[in-house]
């Protein structure tokens, strides 16, 4: 699915925020966890598999509420391969229930390895004479430090499976600045990775004015995002850095344009973690994250009408 | 396993090379393939499946002559959870049989996830009150794009567990000049990369002199690769580009010391599709992975005194 169909569906639920998947085993309510180790024993199994049931909670709770969400890769191999495994099930399980879905893999390799790579998340795998969809997702995170060899390959993919790409390009850590703040020529180097990024997705624009390739840009510097917001009109924005890093909703209502188009804002702890404000022992967790969202949401709204 | 371990052994060996096990699909000989889809079907266990025993099979033929080697991570996730399961496994029987194994994940994400992601390749996963090893690789690639954020977490990894990884710096593709050859201050990006990576593993050089913090320079720039060897005295260098991309035995030399220390050079095709070049069907393919490792050993060393 393209930035078409995700900013269809933000416009419909009112709401461009996705909601992060990054099960850290101290997010998970311990009465998941208890029962998946009573279950399945204190394993790799057991802890993915109450991750699954916290990730299948979270996403009954947020749909129609949330359009998208995001699983972050790292926490679902630091599980091995029953982590991999929970992360199929749960696109699988995200996609049933209507969520247009990130992995956020970061991947960054060149040539036929980043064709493999597309196909993992994106495409489908040769195998005989059929093909057979591996992990499935709509839309990847990548990382261009090796330069168009890194992000044409993707590009291909997302055009023919109708699909669609963010390119890490002003990071919302603090020592995003060690490299993508250095002047580069005329321009600093998160500018020359914009640039190209959206060079290289020209002529792939959709009915919003969005091309397929994306960018990452933090919330957590607001006055970048402006400027990119500006300089690169035809790039869908994924803005990470909201709440728990700092970020507000008058820091990414930079990252709209003037019809409240073309970004969407990360929340992962604010969301999967609220249950451990109530002051209750997580049993909660679901009207917790949905109190969270909506709150989330209405706060974003004041700022950006999205029409 | 420090990169004191890796330079033993290739001593040991007389042999600075890695093995790649990039198995896409054209490299597997055919009977490998058709046993595993008559067993399992024309599935993604049969495919990866199919890896395996090629792996193996690969392995079983190198052991004792080469020291180390290198999945890449792309071709096991094309595979989804199979695929990452048959990593795991290809790791466990590459350590058993003595080998130095480098995961080439290119990881790069910050703070918390790149703790996840270093637990996931060189460290350990806490479930409940155990510690337990997901894919258990001796060294990693990562892309410190995002900053020092990005590489700190593997380096705490790395001491606690005697572990190693690299960097990317140049990368031999031929887009790679996009981004890491512009001019930044008063260096070039690669530049800046190759100094943090060093800066950032001070204090954690072993025997031989090298911080556990090495990078990878392709032999596709054999003048780069030359006058980073200078200014990056304490940094052990992953080659890649020798071989099937153009770098030759010639270029490479640049990438040791005066005592032929410092480096490990990459070749994935050469080997294994050796058998592409025999005029056989792939039954000899252990012979042929055999003797093309031989020959690049025997190539390299002509230019390279490894004491």
């Amino acid at each position: 699915m393209s930035f078409d169909t995700l900013q269809d569906q933000i416009r419909a639920m009112k709401n461009p925020t996705v909601a992060g998947l990054d099960p850290k085993p101290e997010y998970v309510p311990p009465h998941i966890l208890q029962a998946c180790y009573e279950q399945y024993g204190a394993t790799l199994e057991g802890a993915a598999e109450a991750v699954y049931r916290f990730n299948c909670g979270l996403m009954d709770a947020l749909c129609g509420i949330v359009p998208a969400v995001k699983p972050q890769s790292a926490y679902y191999e630091r599980l091995g391969w029953r982590g991999m495994e929970v992360l199929e099930r749960t696109i699988r399980y995200a996609k049933e229930k209507g969520f247009f879905v990130i992995a956020d893999v970061k991947r960054g390799d060149i040539g036929s390895t980043a064709q493999a790579y597309s196909e993992a998340w994106l495409g489908k795998t040769k195998v005989g004479d059929t093909e057979l969809s591996a992990f499935g997702a709509d839309c990847v995170t990548i990382n261009g430090y090796m330069g168009s060899d890194a992000i044409k390959p993707f590009i291909d993919t997302c055009k023919a499976e109708d699909k669609c790409l963010f390119v890490l390009v002003k990071t919302s850590n603090p020592s995003s600045s060690e490299l993508q703040d250095m002047v580069a020529g005329d321009r600093l180097v998160y500018k020359v990775m914009g640039d190209l990024t959206q060079r290289l997705g020209r002529d792939t624009a959709g009915k919003y004015g969005y091309t397929l390739t994306g960018a990452v840009v933090g919330a957590t510097y607001p006055s970048d995002l402006r400027e990119l917001r500006r300089r690169l009109e035809q790039t869908f924005f994924l803005v990470p850095g909201y709440g728990a890093q700092g970020g507000t909703a008058d820091d990414v209502r930079f990252a709209f344009n003037k019809y409240g188009h073309g970004a969407i804002v990360n929340s992962s702890r604010g969301i999967m973690c609220a249950w451990q404000k109530t002051g209750r022992d997580g049993a909660d967790y679901q009207q917790a994250a949905q109190d969270a969202a909506i709150a989330m949401r209405d706060d974003i709204k004041q700022f950006v009408t999205v029409v």
